[in-house]
C-alpha cells in the first residue's frame, strides 16, 4: 500500500503562480507535498514590462524569466502544457496532452481582453503575452516600411490609437511617445506626419488616481505629442479606423491597441465559477465560492476592498501578496490552524511615462514625480526580481543598475 | 555680356552617377563647367549590399553613404529631387520642383523591375532602394510574428520565395539561409516549419557563371536549407502564392521577393531613347544613338561585349567603369581630343553567399571559395569604398576590418 501526499497544483506562471510556487516551496518540506506548476510556455514574463515591449523600448528577452532559472524544478513537477479545462467535480486539470488529479488547486491564468461588447474588436491588439506585444511593436515598425515603400502612402497608416487610458495604457501611451521620435528618424519620416491618440470613456485618464498625478501624466504626454481625448466611447473597431462618440466621429489609424479591461482567463468561467465583471468574487482567503480546495489569484480574481467595498486593480503588487496568503492558506488547510484573510498592503504605486518620466504616490500618499518616480519604478522592479531570482537576477535583468 | 559655361547635369547618385561626377571634378577645373548632380534623396546607397538589408543581416544606415560627405557641394551644385521627365529636344530635365538646362547631360537612373509580363507582379517585393530592401526584412519579420499570434497558423506564412537565382537572387538567399536561423530563436519557432525557395526559370542558377561556382554555390545553399527549384517557370504572382510551371502548381508563401529581372527607370523610356530589352543599347562612347550630348550609365544602358556580341551585366563594377569613360568622353566633347571607347576590365566577380560562404572569379578565371572568397568580396566592396570616400570612410563604413 502507497500512502499518498497531497498533490497541490499551480496553473500559470505569472505573478501569481510563480510567486506561489516559491512561499509553496518555503512552506512545505520535500515529502510533505507534490506540486506542479502548469505553464504553456517554458518562461515567466514581466507583464509589467510588456508595454514597453510593445513599443519596442525593450527587448523581449528582457522581459523574460526561463522558468528553470527561478524554480527549483527538482522539488516542483514543471509541465510546460496549456490548460483546456478545469473538471472540479473529479478534482482534474485536464492539459493539451496529459490529464493531473489534484487536492489543492491554484489558478493563476491571467487574463484576456474585455470588449464590452463593442463590435469588430478582433481588429485590437493587446499588451497581454509576449508574442502579442512583439507584434505590437513589429505591427507600428511594418506601417512605417509600408509608408515608405507604397505609392502614394497616407498619413493615417501612421496614426496609432491606444484604446483606455488605464495604467498600461497611460504607461503604453508614454513609451510611444519615447519610441515614435526614433522610428521616424530611422525612417526618415517627419515627426509631426505620425500621431499617437489616446481615447478614455472616462471624464479623466488614470481613474482612481489622484488629481496631482493625473495632472502630472497629462501634461508630460501632451507635451510630447499624445493627443488625450476623454469622455470619448469607442463604438466599432474596423480593420484602419474606430469609430467614436455618438455622433460616431471615425478616426483612420494603422494600429489601435486595446488596454480598456481585462477580465478573467476564459477557462476560468468555463469551469464553472461564477463571474463577477468576468472575475471571480474570491472569498476573503482567497478561494472560489463554495470550494475549499481551489484558489484563485491574480487577474482571475476579484478581490474586494474592505473598507471601500470596491474591488483592488489587478497588479502585480496584489498578485504577489496574495501568493503569501494563497501558500500560508494550504499549508493550514493541511496541517490545521486558522486561515488568512487577505489584506492589501499598498507599498505604493508608481506608473512609467517613458524615458525619464514617471509619477505616482508612496508611503501612504506621498508623491513622487520625473526621475526620483522612475528610479523608484526600477526599485519596485528590481525588488520583485530580486523576490523571484534572487540578488544575480536583479544584475541579469535589471533596470537600475547601483553600478 | 555673361559667358556661360558648360552645364553638365547628372542624373541619379548611384554608382555610376557619383563615380561620374568624381571623375568630372577631377577632369575640370572649377571654372570650367558647371556640375549639377540630381538624386532623389541625400544619401547614395550601396546597391550590392542591398540584398543584405533585405534578410536582415546589415543595418540600413551601413548602405547609405551622404552624399554631402563623398561629394564637394562647393563645387557640384546638388539638387534632391524627383525627375519627372527629359526633354531632349530643348535639352530640359523637368523634375518635381524645378527646371534644368543642360548642354551635356549623364542619367544613371538605375533600374526598376521586369517583369516580363507575368501577371500579379505588383505582389512581389524587390531588392531595389533602401526602403524597398528594409520593407522585405520588415515584411518577413512580421510573417514571423504573425505566425506567433494567429489563432491557428499556417506554416505557408513563413515560406520565403526567391524569384530567380541570378547574382542577386543567389546572395540574397545566401543571406536568408544565415538570417532565418536566428529569427526561428528570435521568435521561438522550430527551423524546420520555415521554407526558402529559390525558383529560377533557367536549367541553372547563375546563368553565365563557370559550372565548379554554380556546383559550389547551389551545394552551399541547399546543405543551409535552401530549396533551390531550376528550370521552373513563374506563370502568376498572388497575393499569397505563386503559381508555376506548365501544370500550374500553387507554392503559398508569406513573401515573395522577386530578382528576377531588372530594366532602365521608366523616365529613360518616355524620354523617346529607343530600348533594347527594356534598357539603352548605348554606342561605344556609351552615348544614346543619335545624340552627342546625352550620356546613359549603369543599369540603364546596354552595353555590347565586342567579342561576344552580347551585352556585359549590370554590375556596380561596370557602371563604375563607365565613368570613367563618360567623364573623359565629356571633357573631350569640350575640349577638342579622341572620343574613349568603353572597354570592360573584368577584376573579377565574387557572389556573397551569406556568412563565411561566398565564391567567384578572380585574376582571368582564378576561382576562389570560401573565407578566401568572403574576404575577397570585402576588398572589393572597400575597394568602392575607398573610391567614394577615401581612408576614412573604408573604416566608417567597410566590411574588412584590418584591425
Amino acid at each position: 500500500m502507497t500512502t499518498t501526499i497531497p498533490r497541490i497544483v499551480v496553473l500559470g506562471a505569472g505573478y501569481a503562480g510563480i510567486m506561489t510556487t516559491k512561499r509553496l516551496l518555503q512552506q512545505f518540506a520535500p515529502e510533505e507535498v507534490e506540486i506542479t506548476l502548469v505553464n504553456k510556455h517554458n518562461y515567466h514574463y514581466q507583464t509589467t514590462w510588456l508595454h514597453e515591449v510593445a513599443a519596442g523600448t525593450i527587448d523581449v528577452n528582457r522581459s523574460r524569466i526561463m522558468i528553470s532559472d527561478v524554480i527549483n524544478t527538482r522539488r516542483v513537477n514543471f509541465v510546460q502544457d496549456i490548460v483546456k479545462k478545469i473538471n472540479t467535480d473529479n478534482k482534474q486539470v485536464e492539459l493539451e496532452n496529459s490529464t493531473l488529479d489534484y487536492d489543492y488547486l491554484v489558478i493563476g491564468l491571467g487574463f484576456e481582453k474585455a470588449t464590452f461588447g463593442i463590435p469588430g474588436m478582433e481588429h485590437a491588439f493587446t499588451i497581454q503575452t509576449v508574442d502579442k506585444s512583439r507584434m505590437i511593436r513589429d505591427h507600428i515598425e511594418y506601417q512605417f516600411s509600408r509608408y515608405k515603400t507604397e505609392e502614394n502612402p497616407s498619413d493615417d497608416m501612421l496614426t496609432i490609437i491606444v484604446g483606455g487610458a488605464g495604467f498600461t495604457g497611460i504607461e503604453f501611451a508614454g513609451e510611444l511617445a519615447e519610441r515614435v521620435p526614433l522610428l521616424c528618424k530611422k525612417y526618415d519620416i517627419p515627426r509631426h506626419r505620425v500621431k499617437i491618440i489616446n481615447i478614455e470613456a472616462a471624464p479623466t485618464i488614470l481613474p482612481g488616481f489622484d488629481l496631482d498625478l493625473i495632472e502630472y501624466a497629462k501634461e508630460s504626454l501632451t507635451r510630447r505629442g499624445v493627443d488625450i481625448r476623454t469622455s470619448t466611447m469607442i463604438k466599432e473597431v474596423k480593420k484602419d479606423a474606430i469609430i467614436v462618440g455618438d455622433d460616431k466621429e471615425e478616426i483612420k489609424a494603422g494600429t489601435f491597441v486595446w488596454t480598456g479591461g481585462v477580465q478573467a482567463n476564459r477557462i476560468v468561467g468555463e469551469a464553472g465559477f461564477e463571474l463577477t465583471k468576468g472575475r471571480v468574487n474570491v472569498d476573503p482567503m482567497l478561494r472560489a465560492p463554495g470550494y475549499d480546495d481551489v484558489f484563485i489569484l491574480g487577474d482571475c480574481a476579484w478581490v474586494t476592498n474592505k473598507e471601500t467595498g470596491k474591488p483592488y486593480p489587478a497588479t502585480a503588487q496584489i498578485a504577489i501578496q496574495e501568493a503569501d496568503v494563497c501558500a500560508h492558506n494550504i499549508r493550514t488547510l493541511i496541517f490545521g490552524g486558522t486561515l488568512q484573510e487577505f489584506v492589501y498592503d499598498n507599498k505604493g504605486t508608481v506608473a512609467s511615462l517613458g524615458g525619464s518620466e514617471a509619477m505616482g504616490s508612496i508611503f501612504e500618499g506621498h508623491k513622487i514625480y520625473g526621475m526620483q518616480a522612475k528610479i523608484m519604478k526600477h526599485v519596485i522592479d528590481d525588488r520583485y526580481l530580486f523576490m523571484v531570482g534572487g540578488p544575480a537576477f536583479v544584475l541579469k535583468k535589471g533596470k537600475f543598475r547601483p553600478f
